[in-house]
């Protein structure tokens, strides 16, 4: 095949290992791996005919409960995919199928509701002869046990269903498993992000962090300043995100119980603001006069604290989740240091040459305007690095590679909340079997104290535009994305084996090729259902 | 943005340039560089309602040329994608529009011929008001002159088609400009294979070097040793190339000019062909008994050959191309020194412990019964290296890194073509810009006479299979395999700067995205039409 230097020793080891534990034990069916599983040969047959979901008796949501009502109809077609015609057909069916209930309880309600910090996620799945059992406290947690109950199902080579005889307990490791896309490098359309959703419920990540807005383009349709992005965006009418849009990408989450994070990334990362809103960027001098050029937003004028005001109001109200990300990295400080309102306001403020401090005397006044809105900030990890010694809280999401357990470490000693980027980018095409290295990742391996390991909430997969767009967002996302996912929700101490996860996970990719998710091969192989969306 | 390393200087440069080249001059629109073209700024506008292709009166093809006929219907619809509707909206366009007309002109005829290793694929275009007069030898050279011509028109904002007055006098540099696909480590459905011609034909890249078996799978069906497939290929049915698909493919490519070159790779890389055929391969020793494993193909009996020379036939049959790939690359001689059997033979044939010349001996034996049925073979650079002084003609195919120049060198020397894969590997996944490594690549600048010069025939873009299928195929392909395919037709002082082609490449992939063919993006932007086929 002349094809040099790919076959890493390591992968044949893969390989090998596939073999053999296909034809050892039967594959934990299970992405990701719940905390406790017991599963037994004795196996049930299904009809899709004879096949239902109902609410317990005892459950606390009954028929009309949105989010389950809607689950029930998706898992049923991702479960029986062949299923497509009426109940005439019912006489291909083995006359010796028993009907199948699987009863859904419910401890509180909370149908229309959004996924929050603390919701909990938690589930117990009981699959007997003729039923399966699932029981939750929220709604959200059914989602999650509908989702491993999908999973439980396989058909055989006459096409026939069965799932075996299990018991799943299980629940989150880390509340937040996020995944960041960036929407302003390159314009995502909204399919795109409606099927990143689906393919992030059936890992189980629950957030979507939307970086919505950056230098290159501000696609977010304002309806407090409409010219952000009639100005700022690639297009104003084709390359934008309507009202209605993100109004969609939030229930569709919610649905799959996915919290939507916006990121409204400031002061720098804001050029594309800058046309739409005329005095908010810093004008950069060359020598005595303006250079016609603009640097990050100007923390020195009133105006400016209005504006961000005035849109974090409306962030508030568009977008129902908790948290709100307000960026603050990579704030180059060259433009501030050629203006000379901004050296004078430094001098009157006693910032000396000190420009973090006016990058920190922005943050905090962001971050204030965003606490009285009864929003929790995140930001990335500059601010914190910038000024250790926080006056509010916030969420600090650790990006920088490096020591990432160190800062970890300095983050949770001051109290803040946690979030573990750094190793899991993956915008850049590295090889598939890069997965792997998710597999050593250890969030809680740093000095602290109890209370300090409470406050790592968790990690997020981002996915940066500069190389990305619809054409290959899926492939480089899945599967890669979905280890990710396995080492924010299992027990670290069952999940610590590459070689051992990659079984599983090309069984895995199958499952999403089969639900039509453009998930990559891992190594070489075939899957019954090929990807046919092309 | 919080993403570290990413942005190298080079890329701003870029990035400057691209602004800058779109304000100071116009991007020239024809990829691959055409060898000589000149625009003007006079423009011409185009109806649909009142465009057409005709034959020029000299012309040696005319109506019912199945190539041309075909390739006038394909390109309309290419440069007019909007046009859908009947002739009842003429009233639409202005009425201002004058008729415009393509008129093509061919010397020979031979539109139910395939294109071929000596093919011209020259052409000369005019374009002038009112009308465009295309040249060629043949056929080949006309479908290269409409690919030319379609991406000369261009839509002003209000939707309005146009072309400039052009003169274009163009050839390639390399007659052999070939994509590899590798069908076996993963099987691509025929509709894959078909829409990578469609991209190759855009390129014009004119060889599709089908990798079709390999030690993973053999989804050839072939109708001399059914068993192959059956029993080789992943599934039986669902994962296999009928006579019809490959008739399909095949007719596909010859309406785009593309020669479709398979490749049966042995004495290795043949494990899958053990399943179907249970005496070809070599059986493995472990002391004095059979391990139960197999090595490459067993070059000591006669069954061996009958084989191969029936195979072959069925090759000769079903692939009307002049040239059969044969493989002989990365041979392990374990195998065959752990077997008595082997050993024996080696004494016999008196070639001590040197098993090279046992690989030598078989491919001779293969290429001679290649050339008594009149095709040429080629081979990887394996075969040439283990036996400088070949008995035989054949074409060698480099794909080693390293110094790939000196190994051109010693093949063109010992009076043999040489076809350059080596620096154009693209399956693994390395960030996009790594395209603007094939700028540097210089297939003719080693030391050698200007005979030897001309043994170079051209280049090849390999896509292995390892770790690519259907799911991140057409994004790895595209736009990365069009860089390779410029410097594979265009002149080489012209097209030396990675640099000025960047913005030329941005363009035309997002001319590839309004066709349809999901191209990955090269850097932070958008395009008016982006892909849409999720």
């Amino acid at each position: 095949m002349a094809h040099p230097g790919t076959h890493s020793p390591r992968l044949w080891v893969w390989l090998l290992l596939v073999v053999v534990s296909r034809t050892a034990e039967p594959v934990c069916g299970v992405w990701p791996l719940p905390q406790q599983i017991h599963q037994s040969p004795d196996r049930y047959s299904l009809s899709p005919q004879l096949f239902s979901f109902t609410y317990g008796k005892d459950s606390a949501a009954q028929t009309g409960c949105s989010v389950l009502d809607a689950a029930f109809k998706r898992y049923f077609s991702i479960i029986f995919p062949d299923f497509t015609k009426g109940p005439e057909n019912g006489l291909r069916y083995w006359s010796e199928s028993k009907p199948f209930v699987v009863s859904v309880s419910v401890k509180s309600r909370g149908c229309d509701g959004y996924p929050g910090e603390d919701s909990d996620e938690s589930y117990n799945l009981s699959v007997s002869e003729g039923q399966a059992v699932l029981r939750s406290v929220t709604v959200w947690g059914s989602l999650r046990g509908l989702e491993s109950f999908s999973q439980l199902v396989y058909q055989d080579d006459y096409g026939s269903y069965f799932l075996n005889k299990t018991e799943i307990v299980d629940f989150p490791r880390f509340a937040f498993r996020g995944l960041l896309l960036d929407t302003s490098r390159h314009y995502l359309p909204l399919h795109a992000i409606l099927k990143t959703l689906d393919a992030m419920a059936y890992s189980k990540l629950n957030v979507f962090h939307w970086h919505i807005v950056d230098d290159p383009s501000f696609p977010y349709q304002s309806r407090t300043f409409p010219d952000l992005s009639n100005k700022g965006a690639f297009h104003p009418f084709t390359h934008i995100y309507t009202q209605s849009d993100v109004m969609r990408v939030i229930e569709h989450a919610r649905m799959r119980g996915i919290r939507v994070v916006p990121e409204f990334d400031s002061p720098g990362h804001t050029q594309s603001w800058g046309k739409g809103q005329p005095d908010l960027l810093t004008p950069c001098y060359r020598g005595d006069v303006p250079s016609g050029s603009f640097g990050p937003v100007d923390p020195t004028v009133d105006t400016t604290y209005k504006f961000m005001e005035r849109l974090l109001k409306e962030v508030k109200y568009v977008f129902p989740d908790s948290y709100v990300h307000l960026g603050g990295d990579e704030v180059s400080f060259a433009c501030w240091q050629s203006n000379p309102n901004v050296l004078k306001f430094m001098g009157k403020m006693g910032f000396g040459k000190d420009f973090t401090k006016l990058e920190s005397f922005y943050m905090e006044s962001i971050m204030n305007m965003t606490a009285a809105l009864n929003k929790t900030s995140i930001v990335w990890q500059d601010v914190f690095d910038y000024r250790e010694r926080p006056r509010a809280k916030y969420v600090v999401e650790v990006w920088k590679q490096g020591c990432y357990l160190c800062e970890m470490r300095r983050v949770t000693k001051a109290g803040l909340k946690v979030i573990l980027a750094a190793p899991f980018y993956l915008d850049l095409p590295i090889p598939t079997h890069s997965w792997a290295r998710y597999y050593i990742v250890r969030p809680l391996a740093f000095k602290g104290t109890e209370e300090q390991k409470k406050l790592v909430i968790g990690g997020e997969v981002a996915m940066w535009g500069e190389y990305v767009d619809a054409t290959n967002l899926s492939p480089r996302l899945w599967p890669r994305a979905c280890a990710a996912a396995e080492r924010l929700w299992s027990d670290e101490e069952k999940t610590l084996n590459a070689d051992l996860a990659f079984p599983r996970l090309e069984e895995f990719r199958c499952e999403l090729l089969r639900r039509g998710v453009q998930a990559e091969p891992l190594f070489v192989g075939h899957c019954k259902h090929e990807y046919n969306g092309l």
